[in-house]
């Protein structure tokens, strides 16, 4: 893989630059599902009962640059969830960095999901694997190219300096878990600890951590994810964390509404992003697209919905 | 890679016996580190400009398979950390993949380090990834193959239910990261909740979650990484989770030793698995190998530290 020059502006600034181009801050989830990916496009490879790893990976990184080129004119930012590409093996990941590679070649912005958290050492390679980079004798590669990833704090600060200090040498960015969009995140994140909830001192720590990555546009290269789901958390998140860029999931199939992410945003209009996944990639499969368009006119229903995410979501910044 | 047997005892039960086996709770974390590996492997390949995540890669696997012939009339666990691989891209989790391929071959069970934790959906892939299958139209792959793998419970009990329940389709193990090894551990960790430290109400959880998973030995498939590095939160931790095999990383390079990690174990003398990584890999390079083996002895040196690690643990367990 060719390596990548260092010569870029603050993550945050690379971030808000994309978003005013294309007057979206959506972010699109590239999680694929073997299962939910038309025939049309596995019939271009051959499957092989000896190789099913390497023929779903191909299926599903041909998918991803078909979804890429689909979307590019109206989103900035792409969202692999690397869970769905470990699934295939070592083939998978490959597909992984495929799929960032092609990204980044269309100017899109990359934050892999791949929610890392260990102790120092261990962290650091991490970091380099995912936006770093790493020295074999005297050769420099890039082991997977993304712009930012999303990390887990549950170890604390020296688990995290390993990523913070990749962020400051690459000019990437880190999204770390503050509330999360599932259903048990209350379990522990909203257990009080004194006066306090864990994700709010999760969220004062990310302030903190921030402090010195702050952009030209006053947003930190230290984000948070912050699930659109619990929509009456988010105003109190927004105040601990006034740098922050939120990394907003839920939107869609996990059921937060455009009104939920209202909240995510600052009154200048910035400082969040709202991600969704197959509510975008398999809109020929739910409603309202499914009787509109069916399997045979997927990209129809794709684009259209990521039109109409744009839409809903460009009205509440209003 | 061939689809391998369910037909297999609990996990706790298959640890217990292949501990007895050997007389060794050791666990050996094959961490590689490209650097420190030495030229006479190297040398077995050649060095491309294009392919040095290929050729750091092969040195690895190659590495790692010298370390597990040498090993296993020792030990009977390996821990590789998929993060050292990562870091090598997509071709280093090749040979992560083949690393665990080639210890279970030799009869060793593998424990992959991976710390996953996600939403249910994303749960439910990395389970399948790690310790379970994916299905591909009518054939059934098995991506990693680990015997068991850790997991971080930061997201709650939903997003931990889709391991539970790959682990026990398949009678693999899982490991929630319970208290860390690293220095900034307690930030997080031992924050107190009400009168609880907060990585007590995760022990309590994690005897819950593992109280239908208990084996015939009496130990549960759901195990609990407990860090040897603080001691005085270790006998507390084993009341609170009697039943949870305890994985124990920091011995050695992360400065635990035999005295610190007596209290892991329960009166019959099992319940705690220990890892050490660095200080048995490179043993040529540390103290008091180095000086009487050095690099071209590292055979050598790896062989000794593991038996002298076997005998500190067997004799506090006297």
């Amino acid at each position: 893989m060719a390596v990548v020059s260092d010569i870029r502006e603050n993550f945050a600034d690379q971030l808000v630059s994309a978003i005013r181009r294309k007057n979206s801050c959506v972010v699109v989830g590239l999680d694929p599902s073997f299962k939910l990916i038309p025939d049309t496009i596995k019939q271009k490879f051959s499957a092989s009962q000896k190789q099913a790893l390497e023929y779903a990976s191909r299926v599903i990184l041909e998918f991803n640059t078909q979804v890429i080129d689909l979307i590019t004119p109206y989103v900035s930012i792409v969202k692999p969830q690397i869970a769905f590409y470990e699934l295939y093996g070592w083939w998978g990941v490959w597909a992984y960095a495929e799929t960032i590679q092609y990204a980044r070649q269309k100017g899109l912005i990359v934050i892999g999901d791949v929610k890392r958290g260990d102790v120092p050492s261990t962290a650091e390679a991490y970091a380099n694997a995912h936006i770093g980079e790493v020295h074999i004798d005297n050769i420099v590669e890039i082991p997977f190219a993304a712009d930012a990833i999303t990390v887990n704090p549950l170890l604390g600060t020296d688990s995290l300096i390993p990523f913070l200090q990749t962020a400051r040498k690459h000019n990437k960015g880190i999204f770390i878990l503050v509330k999360t969009s599932n259903p048990s995140s209350g379990e522990l994140q909203d257990i009080m600890c004194g006066t306090k909830k864990l994700h709010e001192i999760i969220a004062e720590k990310t302030h903190a951590w921030g402090k010195d990555f702050i952009g030209k546009q006053g947003y930190s290269a230290v984000g948070a994810v912050v699930g659109a789901t619990f929509s009456h958390e988010i105003s109190k998140l927004r105040k601990i964390m006034p740098a922050a860029y939120f990394l907003v999931p839920g939107y869609g199939a996990q059921g937060a509404t455009a009104k939920d992410i209202a909240h995510c945003f600052n009154p200048d209009g910035l400082g969040a992003i709202i991600s969704a996944s197959r509510s975008i990639l398999y809109a020929y499969n739910i409603s309202p697209w499914e009787k509109k368009y069916g399997i045979s006119a997927w990209k129809d229903a794709t684009q259209e919905a990521v039109i109409k995410m744009n839409e809903e979501i460009r009205k509440i910044l209003k």
